[in-house]
Parts: structure tokens; C-alpha cells; sequence
């Protein structure tokens, strides 16, 4: 992860930090990759842009912190000790990003940046490790509780929930929290049926 | 849909076109949006820019034609009478052009284009709509031999097959053809069990 370098006696702000990456989030959400531009990031964050390229000296390495920090408050872990409300939980939050500006900057990062190598890997090995993860994480528990064989973690019917709602976020159809519930009943749920032990 | 205008005199040749086109493709996959510049496909395409613009006088209008002729080869309509069978048709289609140079190029495009409307537009009103109704049009006749209630058309069962596929291109996880059976027969068909009438 990549950590902005402290300065010898100017330790970086935090608040400032957090200012020029939400201004990032929304120029992509509102104008797609090509509106970034640093002239419009340091008006936004009401920074200089001498500011932003100490921290960062180039629009990559801002990028990739953008989307390094992108889900640290959006992913929270909930173990209810029932798969279904952990999918449920999991499903409405990732529907909450995907159709909000995260999903929008996300989208415009993701394939704006498509010919930076770094911006994928950064995507890959951040946010999207963690939803895989978190997704993962519930499934293993169900397993560890005796409710499924260990290869529903990684079959089909793990995908099936998750894959709706990126498949929506894709082609721009609507995708709201809202939809949780009927998600994991109508398609997850029938699918792990087969995982079932015994 | 755009058809480059008929000039008096010049009649648009349709293998230069074609091979304008396919070298737009090609730089795409290979180099993003960001790698598609009007000299580019030039000299891939063997022919000058003057010859390019007389066709389409912005690079809006030669995307948007891009986009347009994407599917035309690649979605073969197939009524094998059978629903099973046609959505494996169909999903190995698709798989097919996702994991392919097609599906590298339409991701540099959708996504790299996101801030051109126009661009948007054409892949919902193009390549989106048509697979949304090659797939619609599978779960219709199955309706219409009496094998499911209406509502299985729209419903998630429906988005999930090609559901599993796009999530794959998006994040960038294997796509191949060779799925298409699995997805079909452990996702789709189970799903649609609740749509049998009676």
C-alpha cells in the first residue's frame, strides 16, 4: 500500500490528504477520466497543485492511493453467523458503491486507465481483492459451521450473487440495496443448494 | 445506426472500411483508448487520414460505427428448440468475444469513451440490446412452447448467465468458451426452475 512520504518537519495532513482524493473521486464520477486533470483536482480539494505532487509526484501514484483507500470505509466485516444475512449484508453495500460515485469513479478509473498496467494491478490486488475476500470469508464460515462443502467458496453459485450487480453496473441498468435481499434468495441461495453436506 | 454518406462520384468501398474498423479494433485491445489516436489506424489500416475523415468527420462518428458493425458477424441467431441448447450457444458466444480481442477492445472503449455519451449510447442501443434480445428472445420461445412462465424473461435467473461472463471481463478473470455448459446446466437452468409452469 502505497503511504505518502512524510517530509522532514511537515508531517502530511491527513484531512488534506482525504480532501484531494475525495475531489479525484468526484471529477471521475462527474467528468470520467478524461476530466481528470490536476488543475481541476487542486480547485476541487482547494489545494496548490505543488501540494499534490509532493505527495504524489505523479498522477499514477494518486490514482493508486485513491483507490487503495477507495473501500477502507465501505467494507465493513460482519460475521451474523448465518450465511444468508452475511450475503445480504455484503450484497447491499457492494450495490450501495457500484451505484454511487464510487461505482461511477470506479468505472471511470478502472477502464479510462485501462492502458496504465498500474491502475488494474492496483484495482485487482485492492478493492476488488477485498470484496472477493469478504465474499470468500462468508462462504468459509458457512463451511466451518458444517453448512456447505468447502467448493461452494469458489463455484459458480459464489459468483452468481456479486455477478449480477457488476453485470448492471457494466451496461449502466439500475442497481440499489434494495435488491439485496431478493439476490441472495432467488439466486444464491437456490445455487448453494448443492454444497449442502450430506 | 451511421452509414458513411455515399459521396458523388466515390462509392464508399466496404473493404476499406471494414479494414479502418478492424484496425481500430486491434489498436484498442492492444493499446487502450489512450493508444487510439486518428495516425494510428491510419497507417495500420493502410490509408490516409484524409480518407478516414471523408468517412467520418470525428473519431465519435468512427467509434460509434465501430461499435455498431461489433456484432454483426459474432450473434448468430440459433432456435435449436431447445432452451438449454440455446443458451449454450449463446454463452459460448459470448464468452467468445469476451475473452477475445473484441472483448479487450470493447472494454478500451465503453470504459476508456466513458466521458462521450455518444459513446454509451451506441453500446446500449447496439451490441447491448442486441445480446440482451438474443437472450430475451431464447427465454420468449421457450415461454411460447409452454416450458416457462412469462416472467422468467425478465427475471434474475435470466441476467444470470451472462451475468458470471461480464463480472469475468471486468475484473479480468478467465473467460473461455468452454464454460458456457457449466454456467448454463449448475446457474441458469436451476434458476428457472420456479418459472415452470403448473
Amino acid at each position: 500500500m502505497i503511504r505518502e512520504a512524510a517530509r522532514p518537519g511537515r508531517r502530511p495532513n491527513p484531512a488534506r490528504g482525504n480532501a484531494i482524493r475525495a475531489a479525484v473521486v468526484e471529477i471521475l464520477a462527474s467528468d470520467g477520466y478524461a476530466g481528470l486533470t490536476m488543475d481541476a483536482v487542486a480547485v476541487l480539494a482547494g489545494v496548490s497543485k505543488a501540494t499534490i505532487y509532493r505527495r504524489w509526484p505523479t498522477k499514477t501514484e494518486l490514482l493508486v492511493s485513491v483507490i487503495d483507500h477507495a473501500s477502507d470505509e465501505t467494507l465493513t466485516v460482519r460475521d451474523t453467523g448465518s450465511l444468508r444475512d452475511d450475503l445480504v449484508h455484503l450484497i447491499a453495500a457492494l450495490a450501495d458503491i457500484l451505484g454511487g460515485p464510487g461505482g461511477a469513479a470506479s468505472r471511470a478509473l478502472l477502464f479510462g486507465a485501462a492502458s496504465d498496467p498500474a491502475i488494474g494491478r492496483a484495482f485487482r490486488s485492492g478493492p476488488m481483492d477485498r470484496w472477493g475476500a469478504a465474499f470468500g470469508a462468508a462462504f468459509r464460515r458457512a463451511v466451518d459451521r458444517g453448512e456447505l462443502t468447502p467448493d461452494a467458496a469458489t463455484s459458480y453459485a459464489a459468483e452468481s450473487g456479486p455477478g449480477i450487480l457488476v453485470q448492471r453496473w457494466t451496461v449502466g441498468r439500475p442497481i440499489d440495496p434494495s435488491m439485496a435481499e431478493d439476490v441472495v434468495d432467488e439466486v444464491v441461495l437456490p445455487l448453494i443448494e448443492r454444497y449442502r453436506p450430506g
